[in-house]
């Protein structure tokens, strides 16, 4: 990655793995609160003290962060701000939160965990957040990747042998390890076009884009309909068209989305998310398509 | 594994996590101490506060137990001791120590990563650690069996998705966890002759073999010979036997062993471990006859 130093990397299990290391490894007793924001993945949203509000379009409330600093600012150890979300792919100001982070002295945080495969990765943070398997990579792997200024301070998590550095014990998994980085030599950009056709679509049936007034990963959009958007991915389903209600790791689950809480939204969205190779959306337009009709006549 | 029930497994990236998710997640702020024997795996060693003896033969030191339960008592959380120790193979009396931890109320950890695959894994613990890959499975996995009545109280280390109830974060590694699945069905017990035969040619070129007296794994050895244990390995790696000074993790490390020292033992020993389909030593036997040999004449 772009101006990452090979020896600030951390391998870890996986993503949430890293996110822990990350939100834990750095706090200091006397600067306990870790500031993230309210659309974080389970992973780090489970370690935030302070929630930054987003607006409705999914993005950071800045006056929101600098009231936050304002009233909490001595006891804050850490910010945690996710580069894209996974819900709805919009993508955070992180170079202004950065540069808020670096006057109050702070390390921040990234899970980056959306963007290879989709956006170049060239963040202005601190500790940065990588996942094998959502860049196409295998299971088993992920990485926190440091500033070397930040090294020094980091306590691991899981401790053992000197593996490393010292930063995380366990035998490491080579062949995840080493298909991660081929994975990572492989990722680019993902054209946005058959996604852009998708949206098209769900605007003329009805749909509403989630974060439409954002910058938006390339691949990822998530559409309110009026129709229940649990019974349209059934549907969908049953066309042979794979889309979800929320993240991946929350799919089938009954509950309401912090993401969309957080925008101020209310129902369940349909999920789609496009790999580098989708080409022609035509199919799962018409299959929307028919989906919908069939809804309408019920 | 024996009487153990599915609904108490964590799957986890391997055996250094489910140690950093035994002893930390059962912790409480009134009960801080955790007593771990002075021959565990780093894994586990980086988080004692305080560290049970053991006898010359390697074996925990029960009345040493016994005086640190009187001594701190009321100020121990977990115990935890492993099956069977990564560098000499000595058994440690679990049932007895069982026995102690029942009647202080208080969980036992056990990290039985030697044990599958060698002997049945059949322990009256709490807690018990596998490694996939320590059983011949892939790497990228481990678990951490508990029973019904820990469960309830474990604390999550990595946080996330709903993933393994909630107590482990994160995608699950599927394939590493199938794998590990089948190694766990395809293990066996290991036959303890070709590790017996070359024990006796080790004493008769005068070596001494590690924890003799004790109870052992039947395909570990730990030998000691007046000759540096580093040039004996380097010696046998020539002649295309694979030997190591340590446990796996440590080999190449200039320091001394920790489990040596706890023996009240110095030196460099050799150690070898037989795969579950070894047969015949005599091959490493003339081997380390040639090694010995040309070292006397030097």
């Amino acid at each position: 990655m772009a101006g990452w130093d090979a020896r600030g990397v951390v391998f870890t299990s996986g993503a949430s793995e890293a996110n822990a290391l990350a939100l834990n490894g750095l706090l200091r007793p006397d600067r306990p609160l870790r500031l993230v924001s309210a659309v974080e993945h389970p992973s780090v949203l489970a370690w935030g003290d302070l929630f930054i509000p987003v607006d409705g379009e999914g993005q950071v409330d800045l006056a929101a962060l600098d009231r936050l600093f304002e009233a909490h600012g001595p006891h804050v150890g850490l910010v945690s701000v996710m580069a894209a979300n996974n819900e709805t792919g919009v993508l955070q100001p992180i170079a202004a939160i950065a540069a808020r982070c670096a006057h109050h002295g702070l390390p921040l945080h990234c899970d980056a965990s959306q963007l290879p495969g989709r956006l170049p990765v060239d963040l202005p943070v601190d500790l940065l957040t990588l996942s094998s398997h959502k860049m196409g990579g295998p299971r088993g792997a992920g990485a926190l990747l440091l500033r070397p200024a930040r090294m020094a301070g980091l306590v691991a998590r899981i401790r053992g042998g000197p593996q490393e550095r010292g930063l995380r014990g366990g035998t490491e998994n080579v062949p995840a390890i080493a298909g991660m980085g081929e994975a990572a030599r492989l990722a680019g950009r993902t054209d946005p076009g058959p996604r852009d056709q998708l949206e098209a679509a769900c605007k003329r049936l009805g749909g509403r884009i989630l974060g439409e007034g954002a910058p938006r990963l390339p691949n990822t959009t998530a559409v309110l309909f009026d129709q229940p958007g649990d019974l349209i991915v059934m549907g969908l389903d049953l066309e042979g068209v794979c889309a979800s209600t929320g993240s991946a790791c929350a799919s089938g689950a009954a509950e309401p989305s912090h993401v969309l809480a957080a925008m101020g939204l209310q129902g369940v969205p349909v999920r789609f998310s496009f790999g580098a190779d989708a080409t022609d959306p035509a199919e799962a337009i018409a299959a929307l398509e028919r989906v919908l009709a069939r809804m309408e006549v019920a």
